[in-house]
């Protein structure tokens, strides 16, 4: 019995076959390009699994996953070209004549860490990503949240003292929301140059200040009892450690717990399955499907 | 069978018997000075009641509600003089022998408003309540948010245009935090006098704006289906209609449901309970304590 999975990213899909076990068997990544080749692609992956039992989808956003809804599957008000009102599940429950169960692509990924990774057990915690955009899965009392949609923690509105960083920010929607000032869209745009090619210190220290208030309100609203911090940027070398020596210092001592004074180191941590959380959460998404 | 309810707030504490139904059968309310002097008053109110049960306390905060925790029921860090690192459910407990189910001040007017007002059925809301300070109580997957320690979204970091409003801020934490710029306290220092006598549409104006920015930010991280506006200021004419016109512009129809568009109205709403969403959630924690 074969379970599929997919991490549906705004750059890039893997697609995942599992059986019973958390890793995946056989992995295949692709760039995102237009909705039909890339679903096509997806498709002609799944397609060629003879026992697919059921696909576990974690797409990127905002999308619709009110399994009530007309929309169900659908993705809605994306900035991302071309994708737009597109239905996702639809062609891909056609073509492929399977249950599938969806979530967020982030929040694939928090199930992925919850199930086997650095959440084990928690009741309340978040996954961040900080890659060509900002995205969250959130749990809380033991679940994904969903609630009105899901939540969008990218496109959180923070302080941005225009004098320390004049940077307008890149958000289409929001200008210099989250996202706008600390994804990794942002970082290229302003120092003219992707993440992966800056080694100046005060570039990396303004990218933790900016994502110290975002955690921050991630503490003060979802009340997260860890968060842990992937994506390609968010997994840039040393960068988590300035953004531990900066969260406590931004909650200025208001949150009174271990966590976020001493115990930082293991309040806020890298993915503990690395780059895999969102497919191997997309293969229990699937478990669930039957 | 009497339970006893305290909506025990950082400027008054509302204290109140009830029997079978939500309503409250008598409320005593007093202002909260020193510890020792309003948890006597409130052991003087529940000491004179023959057949007390058990008693529902929602506590200002930040308070330790972790019930296997040793400061369970102490408040930690309030900027609020005498009452750091105060045990409250301790002296109570001990002066009226009943079980005691503690939340927070605010997690109980949610609680209320989930049972019997404006929240009811809903799987994820916040309860919002502006007054001396900010506070909010959070529902997420059919329950109370805990978490760490529990919602603290007062405090949360927020854009704040110094040119617009060169007010600093008032928090002794963070400065412009939200309630740093726009609890009752905020706008008594900025503007020279309490929010009841200011009729000035500007300062309405401003106040609803930085609102907006912090409730877009529930939206964005709790994914709230409805918001429930409360408190002193939060219930002063007119205001909600200034924040509903606010909010969608805030979020710039990034989150493309109709409760953020067509239907805001329905979506950020007053308490159904006007001021007794407190005390009507405490008396049904103590329900819960038995």
């Amino acid at each position: 019995m074969s379970f599929g999975g997919i991490e549906a990213g705004g750059t890039r899909w893997n697609c995942a076959v599992g059986g019973d076990g958390p890793q995946p068997e056989r992995v295949e990544t692709f760039p995102t390009t237009t909705p039909a080749e890339t679903i096509g692609r997806a498709v002609e992956f799944f397609a060629a699994v003879p026992d697919l039992e059921a696909l576990g989808l974690g797409l990127f956003g905002p999308v619709d996953v009110r399994r009530d809804s007309a929309r169900w599957g659908t993705i809605t008000t994306t900035p991302k070209p071309g994708w737009r009102d597109v239905d996702v599940v639809g062609p891909l429950a056609e073509a492929l004549g399977v249950p599938i169960a969806l979530d967020t692509d982030v929040n694939a990924a928090a199930i992925g860490e919850w199930r086997h990774g650095a959440a084990q057990g928690l009741d309340t915690f978040v996954y961040v990503t900080v890659g060509t955009g900002i995205g969250g899965g959130a749990f809380a009392n033991g679940r994904p949240v969903h609630g009105l949609l899901h939540p969008e923690i990218g496109h959180m509105l923070i302080p941005h003292d225009r004098v320390r960083d004049p940077f307008d920010g890149c958000c289409p929607y929001h200008g210099d929301c989250l996202e706008g000032l600390a994804s990794g869209t942002a970082m290229r745009e302003r120092w003219g140059r992707p993440a992966e090619e800056i080694d100046d210190s005060a570039a990396w220290d303004l990218e933790a200040e900016h994502l110290a208030h975002g955690l921050a309100n991630l503490v003060l609203t979802l009340s997260a009892e860890r968060i842990v911090l992937g994506g390609g940027v968010g997994r840039s070398p040393g960068l988590v450690e300035r953004v531990r020596a900066r969260l406590p210092e931004t909650l200025a001592g208001y949150v009174d717990v271990p966590q976020l004074s001493t115990e930082v180191d293991t309040y806020l941590v890298p993915p503990a399955l690395g780059e895999h959380s969102g497919v191997i959460g997309a293969l229990d998404l699937a478990r669930t499907a039957c």
